[in-house]
C-alpha cells in the first residue's frame, strides 16, 4: 500500500494473477495426472462385475455433502461475525477452499492414490480434499482480517502441501488412526495458523480495534455457521471411516459429544461473565469443541459415556480459553488469534489426540471382536500391541505439532514478503479495501477511507 | 429480579448450575446404562454375519441429518423473527435441544431399547431423540420471550419425560401408528406449551409489546428457518417408518401436502388482509402446516390426491387461526402464544390425527397387499380390524390431549416457583438480560435497561 | 393500479383467486390421474419380490434433498440481494416453486410416466418436478421486481407446460443426453425469461433505480443462496443419471468444474474492475457457472481435466458478461435482466450444450466399455454413431432456443394483459406493495408510498 498510487494499482493485480497462475497450473497438472478411478470410470467400473449398489458413492456421498456444507457454509459464515468483514469472510473462504480442493486433490493424490503414472479420483478424494480445505480455513481464522487475498492464496499453497505430508506421515508411515482429524486437521490447522499469526504480529493492531467486534446481525449470521458445523459434525468424523458399525459408531459418538460440549459451554459462559450473561463468542465456537475432541477416538469403542465426558471437558476448556487464554496469547506471546482457533481447534485438537492415545491403549480383542480389523488393522494382524499403538498415536501428535509450528512459521515469513498486498494496521477487518461495498454501508462509516495509507508493517 | 442486587446475582447462577447439574446427572446415567447396540458395537456387529451395506445407518442416516437440520436450524431460525430476541431464540433452541437429545436418549431408551440391564443406542435412538427435541421446541414457541433459561431447562426436563411416556402409551400399549408424530410430537408439544403458557399468563405483557414484532432482517432470518423446515419435512415424516415403499411413500405424500399448504397459505393470507397484502407471519408458519397434517397418515395409502387435499386444508385452517383465533386465545382464554404454535402445530396436529383415524379405518388388504404388515402389523396379523385400528388411533389422540394439557399445567406451576429467574413484564422479548449484546444494538435502544426492575409476576 | 381504489382492490384479489383456482385444478387432476408407482405403492412393491434396499429411494433421495434445498434455499436467497425485495424474492420463489412442483408432476407425468390411464409417481417424478421448478426460477430472475405475483403464476403455468414439451422432444424424440439440464433447464429457462423480459420492457424503469441495488446485509443473505447452489450442484447434475459409475462421475466432474469457475470468477472480477476490488454480483453468480456448463457433459467421460477447463471458461465468460454484456442487453436490445440470468444460465448453458456436442462426438466404445449403455444407449445399441449423437445434441440446443424464445415471447404477451396486477415503474423492486412490511422498514423510506400511483405501462 505504501508509496505511489501506481504501485498500489500494480499490487491490485496480485490477486487476479495468482488466481490465473494457480488455476493454470492445476489445470495442466490435472490434464497430465488426474484420471477417474475404477468407480468413476465407465469402462473400468463395467469391466469389473459390480452391482451398482456397491459403488462407494452410495456409502459416502451423503456424508461428503455434509462435509462440503460445513466447509463452505459452516466455516464461511462462522467467520462473518466481524461487523465490516462479512464479504471477505465468506468470499475468501469460498476462494481459498475452492483452490484448496483442486490443489489437495493433486497433493493427496500423489501421496495416496498414485499408480500407473496417474492419480485416481473418486468420492474418497473429494472427502479428503474437503478435509484439507477445512485445515486451511482453520488457519485462516487466526489471521482473519489482517491479510490480503494474495497472502491467503500463498498460505493455502504451502499449507495444503504440508497438510498432505503430515497426513501421509501419520496415517501411512506411523499407522496412526485419526479419522476425524483431531491431529491432522484441527491440531495441524490451528498451530500452523497460530505460528503464522505470531510471525505476522502487528503491534499497532489497536488502530483497527473498533472494527474487531460484532454487531447484532453479524452474530446471527455467524450462528448459521455454528449450527451448520454442529449438526453436520457427525458426518465429518465418520465420512472416511470403515463402513458398517465403524461409521455408525463414529457418528453416534460425535453426536453425544457435541450435546455435552454445548451444555458445558453455556454453563461456563454464564459462570465466567461477571453478571451471568452469556457471550455469543463462546456459544458460536466453544459449543463445537465436542466435535473436535472425538476426531481421533470417535471411531473407537469410546463408549457413549466417554463421548459425553469428552465433550463436556472440551466445551469447558474451550470456553475458559476464550475468556482467559486468548488475552494472554496476545499480550504475552504476541499471537493475535482473530477467531480464537486455539480455543476451538488447538486445545480441543490436542485433547482429542490424547484421548485417542488413551482409548487406543485400552483397546482389546474382547471389546472389538472381529471389528478390530476395521479400527486397528495393525493390532488385529498382530503387528503391534495396543500400547505400541498408543505410543504411535502420541508420536503422531508430536510430529503434527512440530510440522505445523515450523510450517506456519515459514508461512509467516513467506507472507511477510514486502511486495505482497496486505492491509495497513488501520484498515484491518475492513471489507472496503477488497470489495465494492454497496452505498448504504459507506454512509455509515465516519470519514473517508484512505486506501493509500502507509502500511506500518513495512 | 425483585429485591437486592445480591439476590439478582444469585439468580444468575441458576442457569450454569442447572446446566452442570443436568449434564453431570446424564453423564453418570450414560456411564451406568447406555451401551452401543448391535449395529454400533464393533464386536456385536462383526459377530453377526452382516454385510456392511445392511447396517441400518445407510438407510436412515441421510434422513436423520435432515431432521437434525430441522431441529437446530429450522426451529432455531424460525423463532428469530422477534426484533430483539434473536440470540435467545437460536441460542436457547441450541441449549434446550442439546439437553433434550441426551435426556430423551435415556427416557426413550428405558422405554424402548432397554434389555440386559442396558439401553442400546444407534441411529434410531438418534432420530427419536431429535423428534423429542422437536416437541420441546414447539412448546418453547408458545412461551418464547417470556421465560428465562432456567425455567426452560426445567420445562425440558419435565416435557421429555412426559413425551416419552405418551409415546410409549400410544405406540407400544395402544398400537397406534404415528410415524411423523401428528399426535406424539405436534399435538403433544402444542398443547403442553399452550397449557404451560396459560398458567404463566402475564396480564401486563403489553409493557413489552413494542418488542413483540419483527423487523425486516429478522423476518428474512426467520424465512431461513421456514425453508429448512419445509424442504426437509419429507425426511422428518419418513425417518422412522418401515424401509422400502413405506419410507418412499411417506416422503412423497409429505412433499405433495406441503406444496398445497403453501398455495392455500398465500391465498388465504392475501384474502384475509384488508388490502390484499401478504403477511410474513402466515407465510413463515402456516405454509408448513402441510407437513404436520400428514404426520400420521403419510405412511399410509393416503393417495397423492389425499396428500394434496390435506395440505390445502391445513394451510387454510392454520392461516385463519393466525388471523382470527390467536387474538381470541389471548383475550378470552388468557393464552399468550408467541409463535402461534396452536395454528402451526396444534390444529394441524389434531387434524392430522383425525386424518389418520380416517385413513386407518379405510385400510384394506386389497390396498396394501403384503405391505399391510409394514404399516398396520396388528391388522395384518388379524389381531385388529381396520375399524378397531381407527378407534385406537382416536383414543391415542385423546390420551395425547389429556397428557399434554395436564403435563403442561403442571409444568406451568413448576415454572412459577418464585425463586426461578424470569424476565419482568417490561423486559420480555429482550436479549440483553441474558446475553452480552454488541454495542451497536445498545445504541439503538431508547433509555437505560433496568435489569433490576421489579418482576410484576411476584 | 390505474384508476379507482375499487379497481385496485379488485386487482388485489387476483393473487388469492389464482392460487385457489390453480390449487383446485391440480387437486382434481391429482384425484383423477396421479397414482403411486410400483416403488411407492404398498401392494405393488410387495407383490414384486424386491429387497427393500433396492428401492430407488435409497439411491436418489439424498440427491433429491440437495436439489430441493437448491431450489428453495438456493434460488430463493440468491435473489434476496435487492435491498427492498427480500420478502418477495424468497416468498415468490416459495410460491412459484410450490405450484410448479404440482403442475409439472402432472405435465411431466403425462409425457413420461403415463400408462394404464394414470400418472405414476415416485422419487424420479419428485426430482424432475424440482428441475422444472428450477427453470421457472431462472426465468423469474430476469423479471424479478418488475412483475406481480398473478403475472408470475401465469408465467409458471405456461413455462411448466413448455418445459415439459421441450424436454420430451429432446430426451424422448431426439435421444439427446442432458442429465443436468444445460439445455432443458438453464438454456430454456434463461431464454424464456429473457424473451419475456424483452416483451415486458419498461423504458421508465430508472424511476425505481434507487432500489435496484443491494445493501450490505442483503448481499450476505444472497451469499447463503450462492453457497447452497454451489455445494449441492454435484447432486443436481447427478440426481437423474444412471446409477453406479455414471452418478459418481457426474458428481465428481461438477465438483471440479465449480472449483475452477470460482477461481476464474475471482480473477476476472478483480481484473475488470478499475481498482482491483471484487464485485459481489460476480462472486454470487458467475462462480456458479461451472455447474451449468457441465450440465450436459457431466455424465460423460469428460475427464477431470475437461471439467476443470470447462469451469474455468464458464466463470470467465459469465463474469465478462456481467461486466460488459448486461448493460448492452438493456441499452441496445431492450432486455432488462434483473439477476443477469443471461450470464449465469444463458451463455454457460449454451456453452454446456456445445461441450456436450463435442464430448458426445468424441465418445468411443473404448473409452466407455460396457458403460456406454448407461450414457449413450443408442450408440451402444448401434442405432447411432457418435457423430450422429453429436448432431442430435446440437439440434436439441436449436430446438430449445427456438421453443424458449417463442414461448417466452408468448408469455410476455400474456403477462401484458391489461387487467393483470403489475407494479408501476416507480414501485418496482419494492416489497411494500405485496407485503405487510414491519414498521422499522417503513421509517427508513422517505415519503409516503403511493399504492395508487398510475401504472405507466398502461
Amino acid at each position: 500500500m505504501a508509496g505511489s498510487p501506481r504501485r498500489a494499482t500494480s499490487r491490485r493485480l496480485q490477486l487476479p494473477l495468482l488466481c490465473l497462475l494457480f488455476q493454470g497450473a492445476t489445470t495442466i497438472l490435472f490434464a497430465i495426472f488426474v484420471r477417474y478411478n475404477h468407480e468413476t470410470d465407465a469402462a473400468l467400473w463395467h469391466w469389473g462385475n459390480h452391482s451398482n449398489a456397491n459403488n462407494e458413492f452410495y456409502f459416502r456421498y451423503p456424508s461428503f455433502q455434509d462435509v462440503h456444507a460445513m466447509v463452505f457454509m459452516g466455516f464461511g459464515f462462522l467467520m462473518v461475525f466481524l461487523q465490516r468483514y462479512g464479504f471477505s469472510s465468506v468470499g475468501f473462504t469460498f476462494l481459498l477452499a475452492a483452490f484448496a480442493l483442486q490443489w489437495s486433490t493433486l497433493v493427496q493424490g500423489f501421496l495416496h492414490s498414485f499408480y500407473g503414472g496417474h492419480i485416481h479420483v473418486g468420492i474418497e478424494s473429494m472427502i479428503n480434499a474437503d478435509f484439507c480445505a477445512g485445515a486451511v480455513l482453520i488457519s485462516f481464522g487466526a489471521i482473519l482480517g489482517k491479510t490480503g487475498p494474495p497472502q491467503l492464496l500463498l498460505m493455502t499453497l504451502l499449507e495444503v502441501a504440508l497438510f498432505g505430508i503430515n497426513e501421509f506421515v501419520l496415517l501411512n508411515l506411523l499407522g496412526v488412526r485419526d479419522a476425524g482429524g483431531s491431529m491432522t486437521i484441527h491440531t495441524f490447522g490451528a498451530y500452523f495458523g497460530l505460528s503464522l499469526s505470531r510471525v505476522l504480529y502487528r503491534p499497532q493492531l489497536e488502530k483497527s480495534k473498533h472494527r474487531q467486534s460484532s454487531i447484532y446481525h453479524s452474530d446471527l449470521f455467524a450462528m448459521i455457521g455454528t449450527i451448520f458445523l454442529w449438526i453436520f459434525w457427525p458426518s465429518f468424523n465418520s465420512a472416511p471411516t470403515s463402513l458398517g458399525d465403524t461409521q455408525h459408531r463414529t457418528a453416534l459418538n460425535t453426536y453425544y459429544s457435541l450435546t455435552a460440549s454445548t451444555l458445558s459451554t453455556f454453563a461456563l459462559s454464564a459462570l465466567v461473565s461477571g453478571d451471568g450473561r452469556l457471550d455469543m463468542v463462546h456459544i458460536q465456537n466453544a459449543a463445537l469443541a465436542g466435535g473436535v475432541v472425538v476426531g481421533t477416538s470417535g471411531e473407537m469403542m469410546l463408549t457413549p459415556f466417554g463421548a459425553v465426558a469428552a465433550g463436556f471437558l472440551a466445551g469447558t476448556v474451550s470456553t475458559l480459553g476464550y475468556k482467559f487464554l486468548t488475552p494472554i496469547l496476545e499480550s504475552k506471546f504476541k499471537i493475535q488469534d482473530t477467531c480464537g482457533i486455539h480455543n476451538l481447534h488447538g486445545m480441543p485438537g490436542v485433547l482429542g489426540a490424547l484421548l485417542g492415545v488413551l482409548v487406543a491403549g485400552l483397546s482389546t480383542h474382547d471389546a472389538y471382536g472381529d471389528g478390530l480389523e476395521s479400527v486397528f488393522p495393525l493390532i488385529a494382524k498382530g503387528q503391534r500391541s495396543a500400547t505400541s499403538q498408543a505410543i504411535h498415536q502420541l508420536f503422531g501428535l508430536f510430529v503434527t505439532l512440530v510440522l505445523a509450528t515450523v510450517g506456519g512459521s515459514l508461512g509467516g515469513l513467506l507472507l511477510k514478503l514486502p511486495f505482497l498486498d496486505a492491509p495497513p494496521d488501520s484498515q484491518c477487518y475492513e471489507d472496503r479495501i477488497y470489495w465494492e461495498v454497496p452505498g448504504e454501508y459507506e454512509n455509515e462509516v465516519q470519514g473517508p477511507l484512505s486506501v493509500e495509507e502507509p502500511d506500518t508493517r513495512a
